[in-house]
């Protein structure tokens, strides 16, 4: 008896003892014993010369039973140390969505030696899968399927099937479909119905009519939507003649949203690319931080020359100095809230980029109340703390008023983005924190200069 | 034929027509001729008192039909909206995993109220279902399966499938299971296995003998981590005595990280809770917003007191008061890539959170790079502007060793939050930034005093 977190460190301790024989039977009698999860962990945490000599030493067909149990990543990097040959021997006998998914993630040189080293059909028919965009409907599918013809009966699938039971097995056939003679998509099967109806039936008597399908070009983003609003374990996928082409399961749309939310998170905090891990080498996570930052240091010091503009003032009245940190980063803090809300909002469909009313409405009646409140406990700081009322007032209101510009241009700012085909996730920081930085100082410097005398 | 954006509009005009007419036989016949996702879609655009009058109208069934194709969110507000018995009616028609959705969301009172009116077996079951944590094997799991004694053959099931056609339809059987007469778990049998395997054999042969299994209170992550290693449908679930209580769908799991991960971003950007919709109430949202806004002043005003320390230093040379924000703000910015990328890292397992000096390792020698580039960069501009080498050197290395600091405990902040039990998501950004405020103050204003005569 096996439970997920038993066993692991055993396994790799003894793969690697059994690697050390050289003996590929006496490897391969222990990988078949060990519970089907395992195997690929344990090679998962195998280092990179273990893992050659053991695909070596296992041949393609049985290495590649072993690769398809792993995930992108790890396959990848395994494919990457293989001399040519071997890598393509493996790859040839993986399933068309792994090959993709493989193709996707290598660099452009090692995935074109790799499909030069294909068969001529199998070559142009990867090219022609992977020149879908990634996270269209073409590019999520899986390109393989069950498709039967409209004159059969139950009872010839059922056959059908028993008889090419080894070669569909590599196949999803959750669903199977019934097409026309040129390919049109006419209905869909569901596995169940086939076991559970009489065998003499036609399929076009059991079949789903008119069943839902997508074209190839339906972005991510109607996909999760479609998802969301049926509850299918997958959908077919249909090019601009109605042929059948593939099927989208909505395991793969989930996969693909949650990558895109996870992509969000960390451009929202400055990664571009939305994608670093700390195995990745340091000029690279360096880089990549840097050229965000450059744009940022930029834009504050544009924002923070509003400073230098009244230096005058703030001469004569130091204390302002360190009120205008606090809100800058308070604005910011408010601020961003709001892009927060509108960037997840945009990226679940919940608002479109045009209702600019309907957000600035919404946000800027939070803008009053927290505006409100957080002007009075910094106004009330500052009064206590120099026991001057105008000094109060003048930090307090500041605070109010930028509260409120920074919580509806939050609101807005993604969306106007949106709408100009930049990326919310990455550019709404540094945009928001530079109008909130200029308004707050401006707020301050300029409220405290009429004032200036009683301060 | 239908694709998924068209009709909707259309046929949302059609239904409330229809419904005008207040005749069930018409309403029916007028869904029936619906494609199967369009359905849910008209009735979610309904506003409340339309759909309640739909559902008196098609009487409980019919009604489950559509309603469990709408998601979790929108058939709670149905039900809310619903006198009680025909809460109830509805409500036990449904799938036992979406009343337990739904018993979830709905607030306490209504939640006992549907449980109470329950036959007494049946509310007992719901009540043990509901007492498995969320995020657990136990909580996502769907309570139904199939399950078959070890003795029976392939032909037993298969007319068990076709005789019980009906009542299973409702069940997810990509899988089923052996188990033995105590209700262990002996093996899984895939649906497709049983196509194509002879009818003769026993189930114990064709069956995956040790399969994986996972138990009830099994956490999301191990989950996350089981279903990234192995490409499985599902998982079943086992109790503390090896007896099966249900299968995990690895899509389950997929959209639990995916909710998730977006409350992380959330969360990250100050909205407590991590989740927030702008139609959710005005004085909700506000206050949520707020009960973080309100640490983070406090948090500001401590930091900025290190300026008014240092009030005769900014007296002598207020330039420095154009600086301060910059470098708050900069080393905010490099120091929550960080922390970016540790909370994803945590969220993913990535790292341990005693992982201490690794992530130290890996940050400050990012925060080495970046802060030389930022220091030369900021103070370049301060040199330049008020031709004055030591304000640029002071600018310039206060920003350096700065986002040395910011950078270093970024990585760290999110792995301390965890080990002392407190969300990384929501607390890191507050505590780094007062870090970061605190340090960078008393780096260029202690720096700017030991050179005051030159600036």
């Amino acid at each position: 008896m096996t439970d997920i977190s038993s066993n692991n460190a055993h396994s790799v301790e003894t793969l690697i003892d059994v690697l050390q024989t050289e003996d590929p039977s006496r490897i391969r009698a222990f990988l078949a014993k060990l519970p089907p999860g395992d195997e690929a962990r344990a090679l998962a945490t195998l280092d990179k010369e273990q893992q050659a000599r053991l695909i070596e030493l296992l041949g393609p067909e049985k290495s590649v039973e072993l690769l398809v149990k792993m995930t992108g990543r790890g396959v990848v990097s395994v494919i990457e140390q293989m001399p040519l040959q071997q890598a393509v021997d493996i790859f040839e006998e993986m399933p068309s969505r792994q090959q993709l998914d493989i193709l996707r993630r290598l660099k452009g040189k090692d995935a074109s030696r790799i499909i030069e080293a294909l068969a001529p059909a199998r070559a142009e028919r990867l090219r022609e899968l992977i020149s879908y965009p990634e996270d269209t409907a073409g590019g999520l599918m899986i390109p393989e399927y069950l498709a039967f013809s409209r004159g059969m009966l139950v009872r010839d699938v059922l056959d059908d099937l028993r008889d090419y039971g080894e070669v569909y097995s590599d196949y999803a056939i959750q669903y199977a479909y019934v097409v026309s003679e040129g390919g049109e998509l006419l209905g869909v099967l569901r596995l169940r119905d086939l076991l559970l109806a009489p065998k003499s039936k036609l399929l076009t008597d059991i079949m789903i009519k008119e069943p839902q399908k997508v074209r190839a070009d339906t972005p991510l983003k109607d996909l999760k939507e479609f998802f969301k609003q049926v509850n299918y374990l997958g959908v077919p996928v249909v090019d601009t003649r109605e042929r059948l082409v593939g099927v989208v399961l909505a395991s793969a749309v989930r996969e693909a949203v949650n990558r895109r939310s996870n992509q969000i998170f960390l451009q929202f905090s400055g990664i571009v690319g939305g994608e670093e891990f700390r195995t990745m080498p340091l000029f690279k996570r360096s880089s990549r931080r840097l050229s965000w930052l450059s744009i940022n240091i930029v834009l504050n010091i544009v924002a923070a020359s509003v400073i230098a503009l009244y230096q005058d003032t703030l001469e004569k009245a130091i204390v302002l100095a360190v009120f205008l940190p606090i809100i800058s980063d308070m604005s910011g803090c408010s601020g961003n809230q709001a892009v927060a809300v509108s960037i997840r909002e945009l990226s679940l469909g919940l608002v479109r980029p045009k209702e600019l009313l309907r957000v600035l409405g919404k946000e800027s009646s939070i803008g009053i109340i927290n505006g409100v409140v957080l002007g009075l406990l910094l106004g009330g700081v500052a009064f206590l703390w120099k026991g001057n009322p105008y000094l109060g007032l003048v930090v307090g209101v500041s605070l109010a008023a930028n509260t409120l510009v920074a919580v509806s241009f939050g609101g807005l700012v993604p969306l106007f983005l949106r709408r100009a085909g930049a990326d919310p996730a990455l550019a709404s920081g540094p945009l928001l924190t530079t109008i909130t930085d200029v308004c707050g100082f401006f707020f301050v410097l300029s409220f405290a200069s009429a004032l200036l005398s009683r301060l």
